[in-house]
């Protein structure tokens, strides 16, 4: 087992690793920037050791300080939480190489997964279903005809070489396809001098739903059910609740089953996240794996039962899974809303300063990861996330109430949040019946603001 | 239902109840006190009243002026939390005549359970096991020995009028007795000047296990399983867990059944406990019933997945439960240690004052149900609990761990406080082996506090 484990991260997700390993009796080692000496996941780990000036690059993001920090504090492995070096192969390597326990799937998986080409490649081999689109370029209507029909409506058509819209058209039937692919080659002609298009099923108004998994070294792999992620904002995540609204038992068993797979085919050791998006008819399309633990693995903590930075910790140590899939059972409804440092009246912009007065909600079914506290200063240089506010009810009605409760009990004050825009959110009646995609915030306009207009 | 509560009470339970009512679309109406002012529960209800004076007789205490609070802001409910009216029968006979709704069973079952000897009464007819003792005055051993023998040894032989330990003996077989009750009669007769002796059955290092009802006002009853509560000083619980390490699923069931026939026999309407005395050889005994919710309702809320107070409220409402005993799952295992304004390395005094520095702990399996806040005066009118701090884990081990972990990260600057007790009793190894009973603080020395020499 695992004795001593540096966490190369700061923050919420700093707090909470520091917190597994408390519970786990495992020591715990942070490492900060000059910015976060004052930092809860400084003071809360057992030691602490500086790794550079503020800004990213320097300090979290420099894998030579970090890999020296374990190394001096003999911690023997390394939790990379989310963001920053989570991804990075790279980095990944590095650990391996100095005989330091990297938790989370090793380099090559990493590597693998990170490139979309290939993970596509591996996603199709395996049979996890990928958007259907053209393996070669298309030249002419004729082929493109042929092609669209392959693939199925509606479809969009892309420049090969294209980028900001340009050259892009969607067509919803054959009929539509002569005129669109004539409009959208003469953009891209006039736009990059080439001609190339590319062919791809249109996935029309999508829910973002992904599969938390956990997968052993011994081969064992499971799902413990979806999140909905589909709330986005310039695909930032703002609110995730796990179930989803759309998926009846019979897709959940049917998506699991497609992320097991998918899990299966990339060798993929610790936990991970398969992301697919999800149409109206219940067909659903592998868009990619993330290779680390997710900001809103809260809500599947909550309709499980399980402590996923313990799994990960306990895989990356070489247990077994200590459950089969037929043990994963959920219950209740979870949301998260993210509590960010920004103003939405003001395009969202961050809003660094120092909370001046703060008091977080509490209670039955209430669940706060922060790390911030009165007093504290919200740096300039990192994410604007102050806090993730988790809420676990009966049933999504249920849910939904406690979370504008939940809400509208929240004082933070000497900076910008967007409590009230996630509060007008949960207010919408769309939202509240489930009735929702990822177009949701482009569609909708919440707390006065229409997205668009940013 | 009900559409307008009001909350006879303040601090963290006060809190509480406002965030059920929030999450229920309950309008909620607080009372303060002049003390008050400022507190939580005051700032966070729809609507708030001062009731009077800080001294809590001239305010919490005050029917006449939470009735009229009630009048004036048309609240048709009043919820009284635990302590202060809220098993004062003539309070909610108050309520009854002025048509006001009171979350609680109806007065005359309050005014039965209140008195110790009708209560009895009633659980022997309805078969309830009670700790058996004489009937009628013993005044000669001859008598005393035929009754000890029906009782069963080990016996307690008190002074009738007795008190303070005086004439009071334990007779542990047939050859103790006569001594024993000679003994305790003479000092009876000293210390007294009466010779009328009473012999009850000796409970030897019992467990506190009390059950959990709900019951409504269909005349359905189901127990929420038990809390053990053994933890105690001077009668004062100081940590509550549910399950009990010493009850097994059958004994569960038993004292289950015993509980449930507890309720019935007292036309029960409402949430209320059962306490039970509970001996090593599994034998247990009524000891009272408690009409009201409980400071330590969370643990049952953890393990069973309930909302205790929209229970209370639904019931109250006239709402059949929503439940059978048989959907009632007993899941994980929880614990609560409540955090009070105290030194405990002097004698316990209780420690009001500003709270300077605040930080408590949060996240997976973790909850807070607390008034206090940064900057907060605590008052040395009401009694010192701050907070109470829960946890829910996988299994006993696991939330000892997390019990551990949290109590370590609590901060609280300005204040005296027993957190760091309660860290040492988590310490200890008969806690941890699930090897205590009701004298336990009584038999060994915590944190260097010996409580047998305060």
């Amino acid at each position: 087992m695992i004795q001593k484990l540096l966490i190369a991260n700061r923050g919420e997700i700093a707090v909470r690793i520091i917190r597994a390993c408390r519970e786990m009796g495992i020591e715990s080692v942070a490492v900060y920037s000059e910015a976060d000496q004052e930092s809860l996941h400084t003071q809360l780990a057992d030691e602490a050791v500086c790794i550079g000036p503020s800004v990213s690059s320097e300090s979290y993001l420099n894998m030579e300080s970090i890999i020296s920090a374990a190394m001096v504090t003999g911690a023997d492995a390394i939790h990379p939480g989310f963001g920053f070096l989570s991804e990075n192969a790279k980095f990944a390597q590095l650990c391996e190489q100095c005989g330091i326990t990297f938790v989370g799937p090793n380099s090559s998986v990493i590597q693998c997964l990170g490139n979309k080409q290939e993970a596509r490649n591996t996603m199709t081999r395996a049979g996890v279903p990928v958007i259907p689109g053209t393996d070669e370029s298309v030249l002419d209507v004729e082929t493109g005809l042929k092609e669209a029909e392959r693939i199925g409506y509606p479809v969009i058509i892309k420049a090969a070489l294209g980028g900001g819209g340009k050259g892009m058209r969607v067509a919803y039937s054959e009929n539509e396809f002569t005129k669109a692919f004539q409009t959208a080659q003469k953009e891209a002609k006039m736009a990059f001098a080439d001609e190339t298009m590319y062919i791809e099923h249109f996935v029309e108004h999508p829910r973002h739903i992904e599969f938390q998994i956990l997968a052993d070294s011994k081969g064992n792999v499971i799902h413990l059910g979806e999140r909905d992620c589909s709330i986005q904002r310039n695909h930032q995540k703002m609110i995730e609740e796990s179930p989803s609204a759309a998926v009846s038992e019979e897709l959940r068993k049917k998506m699991g089953e497609a992320a097991v797979k998918a899990a299966k085919a990339a060798h993929y050791e610790n936990a991970g996240t398969i992301e697919f998006l999800l149409e109206k008819n219940e067909k659903f399309y592998f868009m990619e794996m993330n290779t680390r633990i997710q900001v809103e693995h809260p809500v599947t903590e909550c309709v499980t039962g399980l402590d996923l930075i313990k799994e990960q910790i306990k895989i990356a140590s070489g247990e077994p899974l200590s459950i089969t899939q037929k043990d994963v059972k959920i219950q209740g409804h979870a949301i998260e809303c993210r509590i960010n440092a920004e103003n939405p009246m003001k395009h969202f912009r961050p809003s660094p300063g120092q909370i001046t007065e703060l008091h977080l909600p509490g209670g039955q079914g209430i669940r706060v990861d922060t790390d911030i506290y009165s007093g504290y200063h919200i740096s300039p240089y990192y994410d604007s996330m102050l806090a993730k506010l988790i809420v676990c009810g009966k049933t999504r009605e249920d849910a939904i109430a406690k979370m504008q409760s939940a809400l509208g009990e929240v004082i933070i004050e000497g900076i910008d949040t967007n409590v009230d825009y996630q509060f007008e959110i949960l207010q919408n009646p769309d939202y509240q019946a489930g009735n929702f995609d990822i177009e949701f915030l482009n569609t909708h306009v919440i707390a006065g603001v229409n997205i668009n207009e940013i």
